[in-house]
């Protein structure tokens, strides 16, 4: 069985990240979508929250399951036998601080190999950060982030 | 079975390309390498040679095999009823380009993702133009090359 | 009255580029289509054919006219006492071009400014080179260019 | 009649932007200067003096007006009935940050186009954190600045 | 005699700086490499320990020494009477950011030039930042710090 | 002594490029400027021409000759007993091919040392292919080549 690991911080989840999580699906046997806990970003959701929406938003694909870590990726890839970390590439700046990263985890783990993904074209220019800035603007999000994502950022921004 | 293409020139087939295959034999049961007929570009091998010397570099990888294919990608895609599309991508220069193949391909199948790997770092300025080119001065090509492919380009140069 | 001059190959025009037209036909009150004879590169369809498919692919947008043009674009602008020149920008290989260009045209006419407009982000990795390469193909192309271009194309390419 | 928006946070307002906006000037009826107010960055110079320099330093510039502006910059399009949002772009790693911004202001409100404006190539490489860090420094800044922000960063930066 | 200098942060002086200081000392008589003060970045190891380390590094290297410096890289330049300031560059991402510190130096000495030297590209996504995140998680970091630097980053981060 | 070559094409030489070599000239105790000769670019200039041009555009420097050279760089770096090759790079998109041919040229003899220099900013956007555009339509090109340069180009261009 073939496993890859989607990592991330996710806050919160996109349609960008959900539709590279559908085409990795239909790639590997198993996803393993894991949320990242990074002391030095702040993020707007705790990971628990954070977890629950990816859990949600990801539920019509049977092979995809989300899990909380802290500390290294590699380290999970051992746990869990993945011969793959996925990252979604959508444009040049995301290249070269994703290729530092793949070198990292190269030199901390030979056997797990690093496969980009492009996103659909419609969500090149999206990302978490655009979406937490329309939301302190309270402005809609509809179009970026699945229902249950887009209702839980009206709470939580108060809109 | 999952199946991807790796599709190419492969004028000649360099270390980096056999990296690349390499890391994919390890994600997906099998790997088609696909040499690639262009009838724009005039190659230093003919498609015949660049298979023999693609097939003898890679007896190593039991599920590996090569094609010749003249057409687009796609098509040998469904045929295969492969899955993926992999593409080596080494420097923000290939970015674009690659991007706007990965376009065509899924507006023209869109259950086939297009995939891309890292190659070692060691490989990061290395391809195909850089060997011939070298050869052209009847340079050395052993740290860019596997033996089988050296001994060939010594013997179309002549040197 | 300000006019802005939109030149380019159109070989053929493109559902990105007229995008780009239809923007800028808002800021300004006329905007010519320049078809561009270029010595240099053989384009597929003459350039009295660019023209008839521009012509008829704009005829919904009353401001704007297009022409053929063979020499400098500055000469052109000069003669329709244009204030700028228009270009769509759509990813970084694009931009280091376009710069040289807009150099070129600054230094020759002074008072003629480059505006660089963003076409639709669907848009981001079309170009009729794409377009050619599945006409050649005989790939549909109705996703890229509109009716009237794409049964051109199907005559030129016989399919 | 034309209007356009230029937003930024001109901290202070250097050569660089003085040459975008006597460009766009030239190519819409009225331009605003937006002097943004950015709750996350902290500035040098308060919005006021950020503006009092902005307004001095156009003077010669009939058809511009400085406005101070916290909030998104399409509701001041709105309010302004401007068509569209300039932008100054220098180099590649403008590019991808501008369209980012450029996405979400065209989500927000489809009727405002951005368009990016080529500086003069002698400010390139100039922006404001430059002339920052160099009255830090206490080195003259008379090159990148017109003489009234020169005065008033030798009175911020004391020397 | 020919001096330049090679200023940076080294936070801990890596394998990559080392190879770029190894080759400007066969360029140029003599090497200062100098370590910046920065009050804005918080740095893991003091400028003492900084400079320790890189002497230690680079005994090997007779015509090299090292100095601690706060402020202007070109008012050592000029103390210095060095004609270069040498910097790594290693991809596109460093790239802008140097050329616009280029420019800063350039326009307060005319006569210090900027000088860019590529590592070799087996230190292509190397810097002093994976180093610190690879301590942070008490992984090892000898294929990238020479072997003294290795045992400080240990006793520092205490594994 | 510290010798440096210089190569390129240089049809024709350019501002540019002299100021390159007057930057470089100051760092080296002697420059050789090499005229490369390319079989596979038709050059607007003979290599006697273009080695005149370069010539009498550098009689002011008296530490850089000026040599024709067919064959690799590299070659003559033995032969000159040189420790560098200088290369101008003002852009992103000048960036990877360099390092393409630096990688080649390091494999090839590793004790000399691709150092990049970066021209002034005004000539940031200007080739020589820019030059021989503007001479095709005939347009002045005073402000991008020295004044002997200038007079060939309207001898050769019949203007």
């Amino acid at each position: 069985m073939k496993t890859a690991l989607y990592p991330g911080t996710f806050d919160p989840i996109t349609n960008g990240h959900i539709d590279v999580i559908e085409r990795a699906s239909q790639m590997f046997d198993k996803i393993v979508v894991v949320i990242a806990i990074n002391s030095k970003k702040t993020s707007v959701f705790s990971e628990q929250e954070r977890a629950d929406m990816a859990v949600e938003s990801l539920r019509h694909l049977s092979n995809v399951e989300v899990q909380i870590h802290s500390g290294l990726t590699v380290e999970l890839a051992r746990k869990e036998q993945a011969c793959a970390i996925i990252r979604g590439i959508r444009a040049v700046s995301d290249f070269e601080y994703e290729f530092q990263i793949a070198l990292m985890n190269r030199k901390l783990e030979s056997e797990v190999h690093t496969v980009f993904l492009l996103p659909h074209e419609k969500y090149t220019y999206l990302n978490s950060s655009i979406v937490r800035e329309l939301a302190r603007y309270k402005q809609s999000v509809d179009e970026f982030v699945p229902p249950n994502v887009a209702k839980k950022i009206r709470e939580k921004f108060d809109y």
